[in-house]
């Protein structure tokens, strides 16, 4: 089965927001053994809407839209479809009962009469249920051609997709599948990588691809087969020679983050965690505590934005006044004084510059970062300077921060 | 002058990575006078990537790539870009001798001569500098029609296209321009702000749009014309009467977000604020810290992760044993503990419970906001129960804080 995918709204066009939704339902396509060779972005605009898809549906045994499916006149996925279709809408009575009634139960709402085009089908379409929204989602079929059109917002289009669409489309589906397992990597670039495992690239299936992320090079192999079971065998020794060739510089696994690989090595290892952050304000607790086993060995933080916050939670003024606030020695005590004051077995702390001014004569990306070890862990302090932006700086100095702990941890006695 | 934007890439295509860089291209191109109709998204192929790119450069004056030119096989952007343009590329001296040199300089890093395929030219290309990486892009002309491909590092991209592309583009376009205003409100649905400001909506130049959002409806009025200011001009009517419709809804334009509307009313009313976060777990904080201007007035936060480090930062343990850690008097009781411990004005306490598993009997979801004010300020408490997933119910719970904020330090004495 061959499908492609087509996001619909001027602000996605032009980049006021970045499209998820196109990514999440490609993302899951392999695995229901769908291939998809293309993504597009059209504009609100009928004739061009109608113009892609016409073409994806002369190409492609099905196409999901996500978008325009809201009640302006601006919203005209329904109305693509009617003209590829070559048919007329008309209001459903379930339809707009159900949708006057989502309307009754919010309060001081009545329900515009625009609104009405949101309860509309065509003779090849059922409506797709969305509890979470006013649109209901179309599945529109004819002549062995299937057109799924799900609302733009990501919160109902997942549902819609997980409960709704995912479980349909497996059935209809049935054929080969594709599994991948991707290998990370981090300290080799990427053109080295490639020749390294340059033995396995030539292989098609299961096929061998090396990717350059943030977090260091990744290796991708993917297997198509009738079941899982076959594909992960055929994955089986292509990661097995790989993962020896690639030896120290593998770090995780497919869906791991450094956060989430931190959090299991606090775990196995047994530490708890405390963290001390100053330009970094926050992203660096935020980060780990996006990782739900975190829990239980991290203490907590201490974001300590207003110098003389560093010293209410402990730091000695005395090393602030000597080495300057943005100092190695700062970060090393801001890493001691959560540790103390939190309970925990080791801490972290980071000061530098996010920008976008320079501060007491230290330039913006001046960033440092100490870990104050315990009996089993060393201390270790990292400086660096990023030229970067002050988002960028943030990110960068928290996976930095995170490598420092990956690293720490490993070495634990 | 028309454009489309393809990003290359499978890993892009099956959604392993969401594309940042056609959204930023786009969003640059409307005040280049430069329309875009469509994006798409090709996986590593070369036989796709050119047909869409013949059909792009068919349709268009200029069509814009992003990725596909890294070392490996699977990066085939030049290559398509032969194929379409029908020359033969050579390894290009002066390209051959900066790539080595970017090569000598890393440490134990020799060039692979897989790499050399960086240093191609064809005659209707040359180089676009990329100081950030090894792979230089194309500017590539013919017939009148011009091919632009960047890297596809979001870092090599950006700054490629701020330094080199921009401004070269801006000498070849300088027809129309359009200029967009957006207003940001809030409390009222997407299909009732369409019919209050119906009376707009009929306008195509300036268009009116209405766009629904996480942070609210949007009001975007796009106008075109040969200058900023008449564009400006065109505006400023429509503006005036949207803003006389939409009264209070109203909270912010443009760029603004709940954080940096936040922080400037900190500074306009000059109120100190501090933390205390638990389930959001320093995402507060990194939100407020990625505005600039909030470092005057953040003196910063405590992430109280563990319940008796809540305890250790002054929350009396017999209110948490009387009422539970998930609890609006906790939430309170955190609010007024940072307020006193980092001597700030007022203080906001969150606590809750972000999932995956219930706490103590308190389903995932559930959340307490407080605010601990001031002589000015009133103190407020805030319950909510959201349905989502975990980094849904930090994200909303920080929105939501955001909000109390917002309106508490409007109605502020």
């Amino acid at each position: 089965m061959k499908a492609e995918i087509m996001a619909v709204g001027t602000e996605i066009l032009l980049g006021e927001i970045v499209d998820t939704n196109s990514a999440y339902i490609a993302s899951r396509l392999p695995a229901l053994g769908i291939d998809v060779y293309f993504k597009h972005t059209v504009g609100d605009n009928l004739g061009r809407i109608t113009e892609v898809m016409a073409r994806a549906v002369e190409n492609n045994d099905l196409v999901i839209t996500t978008g325009g499916l809201g009640p302006t006149e601006d919203d005209l996925t329904r109305e693509a479809i009617c003209a590829v279709f070559d048919e007329v809408p008309q209001v459903d009575p379930d339809l707009e009962q159900w949708l006057r009634g989502v309307f009754a139960r919010r309060p001081n709402n009545p329900m515009p009469e625009r609104n009405l085009k949101q309860a509309w089908l065509i003779p090849s379409a059922r409506a797709i249920p969305n509890p979470r929204g006013t649109a209901p989602g179309w599945w529109a079929e004819k002549n062995g051609k299937i057109i799924i059109a799900m609302p733009g917002p990501p919160g109902e289009m997942t549902r819609m997709w997980e409960e709704e669409v995912a479980p349909e489309l497996r059935r209809l589906a049935g054929g080969s599948i594709i599994v991948s397992r991707t290998i990370k990597t981090v300290g080799i670039g990427e053109g080295s990588v490639d020749e390294m495992i340059s033995e396995l690239t030539k292989s098609t299936n299961p096929s061998i691809g090396v990717y350059a992320r943030a977090d260091g090079i990744h290796v991708r192999i993917g297997a198509k087969a009738p079941t899982q079971e076959l594909a992960a065998t055929m994955i089986e020794p292509i990661e097995h020679r790989a993962l020896e060739i690639l030896g120290d510089a593998v770090w995780g696994f497919d869906e791991d983050s450094f956060e989430s690989v931190v959090a299991d090595l606090l775990d196995e290892k047994d530490v708890q965690l405390a963290v001390m952050e100053s330009c970094t304000g926050g992203m660096l607790a935020n980060t780990l505590t996006n990782v739900p086993n975190v829990s239980s060995h991290f203490r907590g933080g201490i974001i300590s934005y207003a110098t003389d916050v560093k010293e209410i939670m402990g730091v000695d003024p005395a090393i602030i006044g000597e080495h300057s606030v943005i100092s190695p020695e700062v970060a090393m005590a801001m890493a001691v004084a959560c540790r103390e004051q939190l309970r925990a077995d080791i801490g972290i702390g980071i000061t530098g510059v996010a920008g976008p001014d320079p501060q007491d004569g230290h330039p913006v990306g001046e960033v440092h970062i100490a870990l104050a070890g315990s009996s089993r862990i060393a201390n270790e302090t990292l400086s660096i300077n990023y030229l970067s932006s002050r988002e960028n700086i943030k990110r960068r100095a928290v996976t930095q921060s995170l490598m420092l702990l990956r690293r720490a941890l490993l070495a634990a006695k």
